[in-house]
């Protein structure tokens, strides 16, 4: 017989393409090195709860009480649950048409978006108005280098083109506009029609933070060249800086006043995966779209509507995250305590490893403004890039292994994300449990030196 | 400005082709209706919990204490769960790493991907290997009409096209091995290439359960034809007769023994959603993949590791759901008491319906075998089919439209699932209370003879 229609070679070539270094050949030796015992520490993934950070308390006690409303009739519900999270089962309970276990409209349950549309009104300082889904387009997108691989790998697999524009690192990974009207002109001339810019903010490997006068010239140059803004802002909460706190593409775009305020399409993402909350394996989060026509919003509705509902119980964590604890709740002083403790460690953290890494030969390491990583430049001497041709490696994924190797640091390689020519990166997350931090950073300096030591008579001093 | 990104006018065409009736004209008139104050009966959706079915205790205990695993440590836990839930929670707990909150790995958490292969390996009596997610492809794809437009909806968005081959009413919606070729050698004469071919058994929405001889015809067929059999079968707990009790593709397929065991390339589908659980907005279910490439499969896992992890908590109840209680353990009686009570309601339902709509003028109805719907066929008079032409409308949705303003009753129209030319049907589930069934039946039945009183006289007979 000849190919069957799921062999390989059968394969729509799209999927073929597609690159995921997230997941890639580091994760898959980190993993076998697991299973032959060894201690791995997992720094691949944003991962907040696989690396020890507990979940808050007042969410779980609430979604459990929904999964199980039946504990609310039990006497003894009292001695086990605060009354405040009593109270707000009951509410989101009330809130669906069968619980937990119905399916919701596609767009969300009702009552849970009327809690995001007021989350992003006092964020914002402007109405909002909200659906809950998750959809995507094909043509020329562009996209930042370095960039989070979700990126060219959905884009890779719909068959459009990732247009690259890149961030400075000389510039603490900022955004230039230059540099994009620059990627624009060349995707032209390729005969791409570019429809769609991609910001990441903060950012995804770069952890930098976008300002609000970046972020007004970001919005201008979408306006004058007819792109959708797509912003992704899933790590709004976790900022470690006082001098650039986040501030929303959508408030900036409002602040600026019609036409353009009117006229710009915009659709930023949130999620339950990240800030303090680390939500992972929850799969909640939703979308905002502005500026979108009503017969847009209503295509979008119905390929929504295929899939049914999203996730239910995700969705209270959205809840409860747009909608959290106030002053004089029972369960407040807990939660604040919670978030507190967990926001202010990760601000320690990367300070940790912005110093540890800045401390190594031949590493430079712009400071993780915000998101949950790090992304240090490794300056690879000429034998070790040698060395890594002849075994048949990337540089940066050849350095990478060699670590995972000598110290079950398991990282990612910069190429997966994307960078310029002849430079080298590795990202790693800030999630560690702060006590092992030190001795992570102190394990992966003696690695870092020895190497370098190793193959550093031909570091050849011309590149940056 | 010229024409943004995200207008109307530049959306994919796919998009827009795409028709998904369940979620339709009908359901969002009843929606407006409902928002006016009417009381609307939804059976227009499979969504057990939202028409009052009970979750089951025992999984909802267990994942509420996965929920909030500090209450583990709580001195009153024992008061409020039982002593199986507790043990069932520590046991899933131990399988994570991290808990709810963490990503797994894009497949499933391994430990549940056991439970899942034990669990087919006892249904089917031979090996199983397995993963947990869920991927699609484009080109020809045969797909039974009446089909549910899950399938018609994707394969359009993804620019594939749909082969039908239809289910014969008069033989109980059963599939004709000869209605197969011809349905194929007909797309290939169109320059199409049938690459697989979809089977819902049991049905939807038409309720038949296939025949351990049908399954075998149509294995040697998709095996003579070089066709991906994909075996949709959700509703693989929901038996309402004994004669043809399930009988997985998986299973039949392995009874026939090499070559074809070894050779045809199966997909099998599986949920939380449909059974007694009816856990539709807990989004849990898994796909099994027979004799498909290792090749293949790491595309497969790759494309899957874009979204990072499926949902944990569903995959708990995923767990639950093929590991169930056994006999001895402490919540075993009252597992079996719900579900088996479920169960047998909803077979009693199915009664009351059949019979409900085979009594009323101009309507024949098939027994619902297996699944959660009704599919009866309502012969509509002439002078109905052009008062609806008049109105702009397809014919059963006309129909549809007048019972839903009449009686509040919201269905889904035949036409949204494919017929045959001229017939007409419409879809209603079996799922509204047993004891409200009665009264919804009897005002169907008013509806129904004054309307075909109203519009007889011109009742073509000819028509089947």
């Amino acid at each position: 017989m000849g190919l069957k229609a799921l062999d390989y070679e059968t394969l729509n070539e799209n999927v073929k393409k597609v690159q995921y270094a997230v997941r890639g050949e580091l994760y898959l030796r980190a993993s076998e090195l697991q299973k032959e015992g060894k201690k791995i520490i997992f720094t691949n993934v944003g991962n907040p709860h696989a690396l020890g950070q507990k979940p808050l308390t007042f969410p779980r006690q609430v979604v459990a009480l929904c999964q199980a409303p039946f504990l609310l009739d039990d006497p003894n519900v009292g001695l086990m649950f605060p009354a405040d999270a009593i109270a707000r089962a009951k509410h989101y309970l009330s809130l669906t048409s069968g619980g937990l276990g119905a399916y919701s409209d596609s767009r969300g349950i009702p009552g849970v978006r009327k809690e995001v549309a007021e989350f992003i009104e006092r964020r914002d300082g402007c109405d909002a108005d909200l659906e809950l889904y998750y959809p995507w387009e094909g043509d020329g997108i562009l996209v930042p280098v370095p960039q989070y691989p979700l990126y060219s790998a959905t884009i890779s697999l719909l068959g459009g083109s990732l247009v690259p524009y890149y961030l400075e690192e000389t510039a603490n990974w900022g955004l230039d506009v230059n540099n994009l009207r620059e990627s624009v002109a060349q995707a032209r001339s390729k005969g791409l029609t570019v429809r769609a810019m991609v910001i990441i903010n903060p950012g995804n490997p770069t952890g930098q933070c976008l300002s609000e006068a970046n972020l007004r010239e970001i919005i201008n140059f979408c306006y004058q060249e007819n792109l959708v803004l797509l912003g992704d802002e899933v790590y709004q909460q976790n900022i470690y800086q006082d001098e650039r706190p986040f501030i929303s593409a959508r408030k900036v775009l409002m602040d600026m006043g019609p036409p353009i305020s009117k006229e710009l399409q915009l659709i930023s993402f949130h999620t339950v995966s990240k800030g303090y909350w680390g939500e992972c394996g929850q799969r909640g989060g939703y979308f905002e779209m502005t500026n979108l026509p009503p017969q847009t919003v209503d295509e979008i509705y119905k390929i929504a509507s295929i899939a049914l509902s999203p996730n239910v119980p995700a969705q209270i964590f959205m809840g409860l995250m747009v909608n959290p604890l106030k002053p004089g709740d029972i369960s407040y002083e807990q939660f604040i305590r919670e978030s507190q403790g967990i926001l202010q460690s990760l601000r320690r953290r990367a300070r940790i490893m912005t110093d540890g890494f800045n401390s190594c030969k031949n590493v430079v390491c712009n400071f993780t403004e915000g998101a949950m990583y790090s992304f240090p430049q490794i300056r690879l001497p000429l034998k070790a890039i040698e060395a890594a041709k002849k075994a048949g490696k990337v540089p940066d994924v050849f350095y990478c292994l060699k670590l995972l190797e000598a110290t079950g640091i398991s990282t990612v390689p910069g190429s997966g994300f994307g960078q310029k020519e002849g430079v080298f990166h590795l990202r790693t997350t800030i999630l560690p449990a702060e006590e092992d931090m030190p001795a992570i950073m102190s394990s992966f300096k003696k690695f870092n030196d020895k190497f370098m030591d190793e193959y550093e008579d031909k570091w050849n001093q011309s590149r940056m």
